[in-house]
């Protein structure tokens, strides 16, 4: 097992550069690092490391890739080794911030990325008098779809060390459909759902926020600015994690949500995770019973192959 | 004209009084003034009068009459001349803390009570520490059905002394669709929409809270207690009104709002009524452009004639 | 008794207009109509009326004027009748937006402005993507200092049709230290204070804003920027009025408050105004028994003579 | 070293169980898991274990001891070799809900529980409709006084396995005067500041709440019910921590703190303390620079000796 620390960066494609940092920076209020070439790098008010989010200039949307950071330098040569054992292919590259990291394809094909050192910028998160939009506090979580779920989720625990939190049951009552996971001790960092693609896709990204109130202001500021697209789902209550929550979708249909709170496991070896049965539909995945866009049910993005950077699309 | 001092309560039919009870005081917060036989008495908490809210036990749901107060006792006289004049049937009636009252029927056949003078029981405001649910503040404003709106409205304007905010139109751009009407200045005390049907209906009273979390709060309150079918709609932001809303339907699927931040008129002489378009559709009733559920466009509860206190049903 | 309608706008002086702006509205994000010459004309993001606070540059902090709306243009002959009758001075002037205004001073020698007409500009209320700071939304009240509080409120009463809805007791008992007056409901509009000296001064505007998050939004501002000496008193809870506020100091020592969560006065006829009596000082200015900083207490700024423009002191 | 997973209880000493329940049950609104003799067991909202505050039936106010919970039983074992070769009294006990528990003295005589195992009860975090008062989340943190602060924070760096988020230094900008520790990566779960006193003091525990709200919701509440000497300090945002805060003191004058929007510690490796010299005392307490009540710098309450369950007092 490789000692992951938490979960610490996304890297998202947009087509165009100066339109997704109006709605991430001049809308939602992210912080920018810095903008290099094709790159914009953003992160949120607590996040000292260099970036959370990256914008990443491409000719379609999708997932570059989700980023771990562990624990010990020493994990990046572990990692190596499991990931060899277990045949997924992997690649050493950099990032900016970012000098040594392995990208690695999951058994269900995600493009992940692990490092152990970041560049630090430092936090904003008292400079209170910079804050706008929602003020983005930091990366919550990643949601994505996989077809053999269970696959997943083994690698998930035995490999980065992650626990469920809880999960959602099919329609048999036995089936898992979507599985929420956790290793820093929120209610997730993690979540990955059923899909019949061969192929897996990236469902959305999470950001903490302080309250409600920023949670609804996201709504506020797209509606009064036109953007009414750019609203999907909520907001809302989950009934899984409990968090409040609201999901856009950015000018290319990338989906990020904002959240907040969720619970804390304080005792993880005593948490027996929450099984949400198909019959209690009505209010696990929305607390109050809130129907459910089709969009967000069945539109998410495709991910990067890490050899060539293309997308897989849908080798249904 | 009427001297209308303001929108001041709303009497509703309810067919077990201990449920509805539950439902008002026990979950939502109401503060219960007294039970007197068949009738619960609430109000809000910075209401001081004996009650803004009568839960009437009757045999099916609907409405028994709204209740306006008029700036002096004279009116009372000036209300019969009027209504004499314009050949509107109305009685005097008695209610529990009220000596003097009149109710009437309006040109599009709804039952509205005027007085003067209501006992004084003491607001809650500041007990903070008796406060609970979503703590209700006071009735903001009622939203009924007629089926010509425009003869409505003019009684509103002219015999009531309201004048109006905003405004609907239908699909035709030209006919006025929903009309909300003032007369303290806030962004309504009453609202009409056009029905098909020839008999009038109540759609929702609605109560002012504090602020955003309150009305969220419901939401939280009726699920966690299993009453999924209570959340109709929202918590969501008008466009019109500017208000946040929730809308709750009691076990009767009598329906109440609560409602905050919505505009205050500072210059009734300057404000230009707000017109909506039909092409604004998306955002005019929900900002977000959230979707309304059907039940809340098609459904609402009969109210009562006022020479038999039986409901008139829908005599399409 | 003139037709007063509402409080409109408070006109203070300021000795550096780019620092002035900096801290209304850059940091506490009031909304700039214009700059003028010597003046900046700023709202609130529901006013629609050309300024509500208004910046002039002076050699030292101070009062101009507070602002009154009255409800039809006859009333400012009406005015000038009754300020004859009390040998009251008065002269016309012109405001930037306002074409026609008296100028005139109370009993108790307070700069008062009232005005029929100003040039409406629109509001931004709904424009959520541009609001910033605390929000500020509306002129509330003003608070100002005179040495005989019972003949200033003998003229708001007789002459500007305001009422009383609460009062201070002073420590006998019965002279009357603090008094809350209010025209269009809200809990006040003007606070008069007893104060020795002969002169009048005055204490403070203030703004209503949506909810306690924006009143302590100001103070997380303010302190990030380094404006520590701004940061007067509060966040806090009135006992008086009920209101969350917090009091704030410009650069020039003039004072703002950030107010919300006050009452409505729902029968202005059957209100029986709230009296405070010395033994409930703990509670009655801060609901909390937070204490009151001395130059809260002590300190405010001097009037400008309505003849000369210039300040006049404190002639004790 | 053992492995501490978290802060896991407090119990503390009253002299009324019923006037405590009334205060912490019925007016704060923590959750009652059972009363057993002289013992009443509560817990936060979204805690599942029996308890996280106890209250002790006693003939004078003070602490217990604070409890925290071990990663696994077998750091039972390894805790009483750690202490015997420290030379640290330590004693074998139960508490309701625990059968194995090792209650010990730090270095500068605090009394630590540590156990492994706490019966479950279930959290009600979602069982909004039973919530009330400010809804308490979870125990945050405490606050206790040492003489040798060094000594201390060498124990609980090497022993229980914290590290520091951040310090104040006293006047000569050298001595740290206050130090706050950290595991499970919040904040803080443990602060300890110095004393002049020979003897340990307990100076407060403070409960996670959601939202500022719920914060200022303390005040409104205890004002309400006329219990102004239980408002200590506060509402107010720390500097050190970020967290908003309020201080309470109950009928006995033991101090509990309501707390929320605190940092999370993303990469404890990478974590710079927070040193906060003596210059920065303005805002590094109270971030807006309120100031501090002379009661919360000077007074706190004895604790317990394990080995006789008497107060130690103050031998100064
Ligand atoms: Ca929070
Ligand atoms: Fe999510
Ligand atoms: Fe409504
Ligand atoms: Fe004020
Ligand atoms: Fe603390």
């Amino acid at each position: 097992m490789i000692e992951t620390l938490r979960i610490s960066h996304v890297a998202i494609r947009v087509t165009d550069l100066e339109k997704a940092r109006y709605f991430y920076v001049d809308l939602l209020g992210f912080i920018e690092t810095e903008k290099d070439g094709d790159y914009v790098y953003l992160r949120g008010t607590d996040e000292g490391q260099h970036h959370s989010l990256v914008l990443k200039k491409a000719d379609s949307p999708g997932l570059s890739y989700i980023g771990f950071r562990v624990r010990r330098a020493e994990e990046l040569d572990k990692a190596k080794e499991e990931l060899a054992r277990l045949s997924l292919k992997y690649t050493k590259i950099k990032e900016k911030g970012v000098e040594d990291a392995i990208l690695f394809e999951t058994p269900e094909g995600m493009p992940f990325l692990i490092y152990y050192d970041m560049e630090y910028v430092g936090d904003v998160r008292m400079k209170f008098y910079t804050h706008k939009g929602v003020s983005p506090v930091r990366l919550a979580h990643v949601n994505y779809m996989v077809k053999d779920v269970e696959r997943e989720a083994k690698f998930l625990k035995e490999v980065l060390g992650y626990y469920e939190t809880e999960w959602f049951l099919g329609k048999d009552n036995k089936t898992r459909d979507v599985i929420w996971f956790t290793r820093r001790g929120d209610s997730h960092e993690v979540a990955i759902a059923r899909s019949e693609r061969k192929t897996p896709g990236f469902h959305h990204e999470t950001y903490y926020v302080h309250e409600l109130r920023d949670v609804v202001k996201a709504a506020d500021i797209l509606a009064s600015a036109g953007l009414w697209d750019s609203i999907e789902r909520g907001p809302g209550r989950h009934g899984v994690t409990e968090g409040y929550y609201i999901y856009l979708r950015d000018f290319d249909k990338n989906r990020i949500e904002f959240f907040t709170e969720d619970y804390v496991v304080l005792d993880p070896d005593k948490w027996k995770p929450i099984v949400w049965r198909n019959e209690q539909i009505r209010y696990r995945s929305d607390f109050w019973g809130r129907p459910i866009p089709e969009s967000w049910l069945n539109e998410w993005v495709p991910v990067e192959d890490i050899s060539t950077g293309k997308l897989k699309g849908w080798s249904i």
